[in-house]
């Protein structure tokens, strides 16, 4: 099942999406909003699910899906947290800039608590005041959970998910330095982020989602040329239970809470740092590693972070290349 | 006015509260939940007022306000960011380690991002799965915000502030230096945090809402015995204003968001650290900074953090001893 949210309000009006993103039918008489389902998903599920399948038959009225109509399946939400699930991109970052990684980032998660209160639909430029405070994409996969339990194991947090989408985690890496430095997380450093236009339960990902991680290339291109095909489900050292049940160590978790994968990153083929697109690699997710690694190789960041005018695209691709959580495609403006 | 939510369901049902918090009106036929409300303020405000005038003229049905049958005002809320405006209590417990405060920090607002989706009711007990953990308490004030547009200057972010309330940020102490050298800020380290049972329009709160800062001693009880009564008017570095437009640089805020000043904190008469009550000081917000002081004065610190069984009370009082927010009470129990 795909759905998503239609612009209107505050949060949206929930639609169920037919698998191939053309058409799509109200599901407003189930549940207004896609947080309301979440809130009630025992209930709201199967009869979701139900209309999906007689959108499928084309059984009940139907209107064209178009992505730029979508909001974010979640315009606000009561959690975003975001790991690093992919410890090799923190790894790179940390040896371009001469610093140590301790051993613990390959063991204990890395996550922050991001804010949730706004989120971009997924065609909205990236407002951004000054370029000069480094702004860069960072291409993701989130899932969105049901309650949790505090203290959940990584088994019942897997059990907990109920639909994963894609996320582009707008960073302005130039204020990120300071604010880790006073050690509090990230508060003007991570402006709003952007999800795909459409999020899909577990089961309708057949045999992408498997481990708890979502498997595939992240296709991220920027000014219309290839920049990253990492796979999502290669290097991520922590699936997405191992992330939830870290974040509900302490707390339980409410349902519609986001939890996002960290920046998708693969290792180069001789476990080195990976190569561009050009040379052969996978490319990056996100502008600081391609910076990392020509700071490793040249001493010398040269690819410049986003500026006014820039185009992001982020999607995945089902077997006969159709995007399956629909496309992010964001242009850079001045704010 | 003052603003409440009676349990029921996962945003509670709003409520009117008389000035003495003795009786209460249903709001829910002007809208259904504080969310609610605050996502229509223009509209819903006036409405509330007047529901208030009415209800402190006894002309409509009311019903006795117990704060044992009151929700968190926001049971759950699409953003909590919390500042450390009391720059001394930052400067002590750094002393206390000894490390150095860097000078910025008197100028450059401390504020993280918090877990929002889930706090607990006034009266809830405070799940600790571990005593080890550290557990304390933190008295603060906070604000509940309107719309707050990117790059707002202090001004525009004063007139913002819809409601005013008091908060116990609840801290694990023992698990905050690990996750503070990872550089991304509190997750495991900050569990749901508890609001007052009621939240104060900023006009009703007369002299004590003025430069953006709730004025007054915040009442803290610990078992029973007195343990603060610092004034939160005084050696706050940053306003509220301030503070939020620190949060609004670099993007817009939702309305909805509760922003907190960090743990209420006065130095000593004498400039440094100050007293605890039963020397004739006004004590402590929170139990570290009582440790702080005795590592400084005695080389070790000999008040331990909460235990299961402990009780917390936090208040703030009008002119003739009366509860202005209601009061959290909250025992802390095995999780």
């Amino acid at each position: 099942m795909k759905l998503a949210s239609l612009k209107g309000g505050r949060d949206g009006r929930l639609v169920v999406v037919s698998d191939d993103l053309a058409w799509c039918a109200e599901a407003g008489h189930i549940a207004p909003t896609l947080q309301a389902a979440l809130d009630d998903w025992e209930h709201a599920e199967p009869l979701l699910a139900n209309l999906a399948t007689d959108l499928q038959h084309e059984v009940i009225p139907m209107m064209r899906f178009h992505e730029r109509n979508a909001t974010s399946p979640l315009p606000r939400a009561y959690q975003w947290a975001d790991g690093s699930a992919y410890v090799n991109h923190v790894a790179l970052v940390r040896q371009a800039r001469g610093a140590e990684m301790p051993e613990s980032f390959w063991t204990d998660p890395l996550m922050y608590q991001g804010g949730s209160d706004g989120f971009l639909a997924p065609r909205d430029p990236i407002p951004l005041a000054d370029e000069a405070w480094g702004c860069d994409l960072e291409a993701e996969v989130v899932v969105v959970t049901g309650d949790v339990p505090q203290g959940a194991t990584r088994a019942e947090a897997l059990a907990a998910i109920r639909l994963v989408g894609l996320a582009n985690d707008v960073s302005l890496r130039n204020l990120i330095p300071a604010e880790l430095a006073k050690g509090f997380g990230f508060v003007q450093s991570k402006p709003a982020s952007t999800f795909s236009p459409v999020f899909v339960t577990p089961d309708s990902l057949g045999d992408r989602w498997a481990d708890g991680k979502l498997h595939g290339p992240l296709m991220v291109d920027l000014n219309g040329t290839p920049f990253g095909r990492a796979d999502a489900g290669i290097d991520m050292t922590f699936d997405f239970g191992t992330l939830i049940a870290h974040l509900a160590k302490t707390r339980a978790i409410v349902a519609g809470s986001i939890i996002g994968s960290g920046t998708v990153s693969n290792r180069g083929t001789d476990g080195g740092p990976g190569k561009p697109i050009a040379a052969g690699g996978v490319g990056y997710s996100c502008i600081a590693e391609v910076r990392t690694v020509e700071t490793i190789e040249s001493g010398a960041a040269t690819t410049p972070f986003l500026k006014h005018g820039d185009t992001v695209r982020i999607w995945m691709e089902d077997e006969r290349h159709h995007p399956i959580f629909g496309t992010i495609e964001q242009v850079v403006e001045a704010a």
